[in-house]
C-alpha cells in the first residue's frame, strides 16, 4: 500500500481542467500499487484512477507503459485506458511527478485463489500476449540474467543476515541459470508482474488486468512461469497442479505453446522464483526506517526456487506434453 | 493513513448481501483515516464508504457514534449516512470487527487553508451544535481534563526525550487547566475532532463533515477551541486572527455565544492544545516498529500550547467582543 504525494488543492483543479472529465467530486488516496502514488477520483463521469509515478518507475519507461495500456485496450483487453486530455496528451505532470488518468476497472482481486481464477488468469494472460504481438514499441527486461545478475552483486554480502548460506545458494543458481536460459522462445509484450491483486475478478469472472508497470518484452511463456509462481502455491507454499493444469490448459486455449516452450517452463519458474527473491531481498536488506510500506518475506520465494529445482519436466506440474 | 485489515472474497460478499446496496464493483482500501480500516465501497448503486473499527475505538461507544451520524444526517447536516441493512442494523461484524457502512460524500478536504474555508467552517458547526440538541445519547469526553491526567502520568516519565523539561511543563498545565476549567457552559454533541482532513469542500462551498469517532457530550465552546488550534495557525504556527475572526463571526451568525462562552476561550484552546499534545506524544512515545502511520509531531501542539498562555482574552484572537 502507498500514497506518498499528496497533491494540493490548486494543483489538483489546475490539472483535472485539462481534462473532460466534468467537475472532480473527490479524490482519495487508495492502499494499492506499491510502487506509485495511486488516487481514486470520482467526478461527474464516474470513477478513474489517478497515478502519480514516484522515483521507482523509470520516466523513460513510461510512454511504453501508458502505449501499451492505450493500444491493450483498443485491441479489447480489459485493462486500464489512459484518458487523453484536450491537447490529446495522456501522461502529464502533477506535483513534479509524471501522471497520468486512467479508467477505472470493476472487480476486486482475489484473496483466496481458487482453481477458477486460475482458468480465467490463463485465458487472459494469452489473450494480453496475442494482443500484444502488434504492439510496436520494445522495452528490454531489465529484471532478467543480467539484472539478477547486479541484484545479487549489491545483496551478496549481506544475504547471509536473511539466510545462512544464502549468497552461495544463490551465486550457484545464477551461474546455472546464465548458463542454461533460453535464447530462442517465442517472444512479445509480457505483463511480468501478474500477481493476484493486479487480476480484478467479479463473481470468478475476469474483469481486468492491471499494473503494466513491469511490462516488457521477453518470452511469453516467461509470463506463464511467473503465473505458475504467483498462483499457483497454496499458503503453505505446496504446490497446486489442479491450478497450475487449468492456468496452462486455458491459455493453450486461446495460444498455443511450442514443445519448446512448454519444456522450458522448470527454468523460466527458477528464473522467476530468483527474479522475485532478488528484488525482495533487496527492499529486505534496505527498509527505510519510517517506510509505510512492509517487504515482503523473501523467504516465500526461496522456497519456490528450491521447488522448482526439483523439477524435471512441465508435467510435474501437472501440465499434459 | 491505514488500511489494517484485509476482507477476505467470501466475507465481504456474505456481508454486503445482507444490504440493498446491489452487486459491489469494487473494494478499495483508502488512506483516510487513522484509527480504523476504510473502504471505498463502488457499487450499482454508487460509492459507498465501508469501515471497519479497530481496536482503538471502543465498541460500546459504536452505537453513540453510529446513532448520532444517523441523528444529524436526519438533521440536515451533511455527514455520512450510516446505511441500514435488510434487518434494520446498521452496525454488524465482518472479519471479527465491528463494521458499518455509510454514504459516500463529495467534496475534497482542503490542503490549504484559506479564510473562506474557515467561515465555512464556523457555519457548519454552529449548524451541528444546534442539530445535536436533540440527540438523546450522552458520551462523557474520555479526553478532558481527567484523561489529560491519565495520558500525562503515563508519558510523563518519558517526556523529556521530545524536549527537556517537558514533564514539568506539562505537570504545572496540568495543575492549571485543572483547576480553572470551567464549569459551567453550554454544553452539548461536539466534533472533537474538526480538523482539516475530517471537513470536505467544493470549490469553498463546505459539503460535509466525516469521522465522527471521536464526538462526545462536552461545552459545545471547547469544539471552536478545537478548530481555532486546528485551522488557524499557519504551518509555520503564526496565529492568523483573520481565519479566526472570520470561524467565530459565522458560527455567530448560526449560533449565539454567551459572554462566558467567549472569555473561555483561551482557557479552552490551551485545553484543546494540551489534549493533542498529550495523545501526540503518547503516540510519538509507543510508536510500534513496522507501523504503517507516522506519528504525528507534538511539538506542533507544545508550541500552539504556549501562543495560547499569553492570550488573556478573546480580542487577542481577533474576536469581537
Amino acid at each position: 500500500m502507498a500514497v506518498y504525494t499528496e497533491i494540493g488543492d490548486d494543483e489538483l483543479r489546475d490539472f483535472t481542467a485539462l481534462y473532460e472529465i466534468g467537475e472532480v467530486l473527490s479524490c482519495k488516496g487508495i492502499a494499492e500499487g506499491v510502487e506509485n502514488s495511486n488516487f481514486l477520483l470520482t467526478t461527474e463521469r464516474g470513477n478513474f484512477i489517478l497515478t502519480l509515478y514516484e522515483k521507482r518507475v523509470a520516466p523513460q519507461d513510461l510512454p511504453f507503459f501508458i502505449g501499451l495500456m492505450d493500444h491493450l485496450a483498443h485491441q479489447g483487453v480489459a485493462c486500464p485506458t489512459p484518458v487523453r486530455a484536450r491537447d490529446g496528451e495522456a501522461l502529464r505532470e502533477l506535483c513534479g511527478r509524471p501522471a497520468a488518468i486512467v479508467t477505472f476497472l470493476n472487480g476486486m482481486w482475489p484473496r483466496r485463489i481458487d482453481p477458477a481464477h486460475c482458468a480465467g488468469l490463463g485465458g487472459a494472460l494469452a489473450r494480453l500476449h496475442l494482443a500484444g504481438a502488434s504492439f510496436p514499441m520494445v522495452r528490454p527486461n531489465n529484471l532478467s540474467v543480467a539484472g539478477w545478475q547486479r541484484l545479487f552483486h549489491s545483496c551478496a554480502e549481506r544475504a547471509g543476515e536473511l539466510q545462512k548460506g544464502l549468497a552461495d545458494e544463490l551465486a550457484d543458481e545464477l551461474a546455472f541459470l546464465a548458463a542454461a536460459w533460453p535464447r530462442e522462445l517465442p517472444t512479445g509484450v509480457i505483463h511480468a508482474d501478474l500477481f493476484p491483486d493486479n487480476v480484478f475478478f467479479r463473481d470468478h469472472e475476469l474483469s481486468g488486468l492491471i499494473d503494466f508497470y513491469f511490462a516488457c518484452t521477453d518470452f511469453l511463456a516467461y509470463d506463464i512461469a511467473i503465473c505458475l509462481n504467483a498462483w499457483c502455491f497454496e499458503p503453505d507454499l505446496s504446490f497446486n497442479v489442479t491450478k497450475a493444469r487449468l492456468l496452462v490448459r486455458e491459455y493453450r486455449a486461446v495460444r498455443q505453446l511450442s514443445t519448446s516452450e512448454l519444456a522450458a517452463l522448470p527454468l523460466l519458474a527458477r528464473g522467476s522464483a530468483l527474479r522475485f527473491l532478488l528484488t525482495r531481498l533487496y527492499d529486505w536488506l534496505n527498509q527505510t526506517a519510517g517506510a509505510l510500506v512492509r517487504p515482503k518475506d523473501p523467504t516465500e520465494y526461496l522456497r519456490k526456487l528450491r521447488f522448482h529445482r526439483g523439477i524435471t519436466g512441465p508435467a510435474a506440474y501437472g501440465i499434459d506434453g
